[in-house]
């Protein structure tokens, strides 16, 4: 077994699927769920970097919501308020990964300390991780709150190991999000990627120690 | 006419057009160049928000080339070494807006102080701006190198203003990208926002002064 004090995951795209809120974008557009959960992922990603460059946090809440505004004008799709809260609501119910459940478990087995650091408001991740059930597999629930910017900010990466008591060459950091793995890297953790998509990893001067498909092949990594 | 000490322009996108590589990528790849140089410009604006974000600035041309490697691998088209120079040297060929020139003229013959702000490198901005042979426009060519972190970071909005030499509420901000005329009002310009694309404009708690469908209309603006 590695000798990892803990692991920090990230949460949205990473242990839950940002994809999961197209059916219920499906059901209020027909036939332009998958476009434009894709584009609300996108804006919502865009926005919380320039919130962060522009020095103007808002909570994820607020970004969530403002990116479904834009997605919906840039759609043609009229958006009504209560459907707005219908639809951003949905972020609060994402669906674990189907292979996250099973992972965490024997990870949560083996007695290593588990995280989950985010860009989330204390209560969008705690509202994710109670509805789908997941609340005993964490000892720590990490928001970008604390600091006042999202990631990829330093901050971020320092209140990780501010919060898991180790030094952070100890701590594993597990994404899905290319980006967010390349500065924890850079920041100085071990980092494990996870390339559900197969796809290339981003070119940002960083490359993870290990870049597994699914996080029951990081669990394996971990505990061979 | 509008009492302003001068304008300032955003390059990339606003006065020169970021598809027209796609001319010389769908050379290379036939059938891919739109989609290339979309995905290309796309991944360039996230390195450059990332990069200033992880506070690992490099300038303009190594993230064009990042951006293009990242871009050749999602798209599992092949990149050797001879081609990756061709492409990302036309990042400094671009070709000004059908409307660019014009308007450009007006205002200059109109006696205002014009400028470019840029993420571009003092090299790309010379580049771009001479070999499009519009030298004769610009009073001051002002480059993020100088505060080595990228738009929307609040030092450029700052460096513009100390460049041109008035307090910014007496310069016009000028830009096609919703983001950085976003930023651009929140720092306190008066901003003209270029929608050539009659999209809605982002989401960042701002709102332009003007919103024009060009630079022409931009131009009438200011000298009505």
């Amino acid at each position: 077994m590695k000798n990892f004090r803990g692991i920090v995951f990230d949460l949205y795209g990473t242990l839950y699927n940002v994809q999961s809120v197209a059916g219920i974008c499906d059901q209020a557009y027909p036939g332009k769920g998958a476009a434009m959960a894709q584009l609300w992922r996108q804006k919502q990603l865009e926005y919380t970097w320039l919130r962060s460059l522009m020095e103007r946090y808002v909570n994820f809440e607020t970004v969530t919501d403002d990116a479904l505004r834009f997605t919906c004008a840039a759609l043609e799709l009229p958006l009504e308020e209560d459907m707005a809260r219908v639809l951003a609501d949905q972020y609060l119910r994402l669906e674990p990964h189907p292979d996250t459940t099973d992972a965490l478990h024997r990870l949560k087995d083996a007695g290593i300390p588990l995280a989950i650091i985010s860009n989330g408001s204390h209560k969008s991740i705690a509202h994710v991780v109670n509805h789908s059930g997941m609340g005993w597999a964490f000892d720590e629930l990490i928001s970008a709150e604390d600091v006042q910017v999202f990631k990829p900010h330093p901050k971020m990466y320092e209140l990780a190991e501010r919060r898991m008591g180790h030094a952070r060459e100890h701590i594993l950091y597990v994404s899905a999000n290319g980006w967010d793995a390349s500065a924890a890297s850079l920041a100085g953790y071990p980092v494990c990627w996870i390339n559900r998509n197969l796809g290339p990893f981003d070119v940002l001067g960083a490359t993870p120690m290990v870049a597994t498909e699914d996080l029951g092949a990081m669990a394996d990594w971990v505990l061979e």
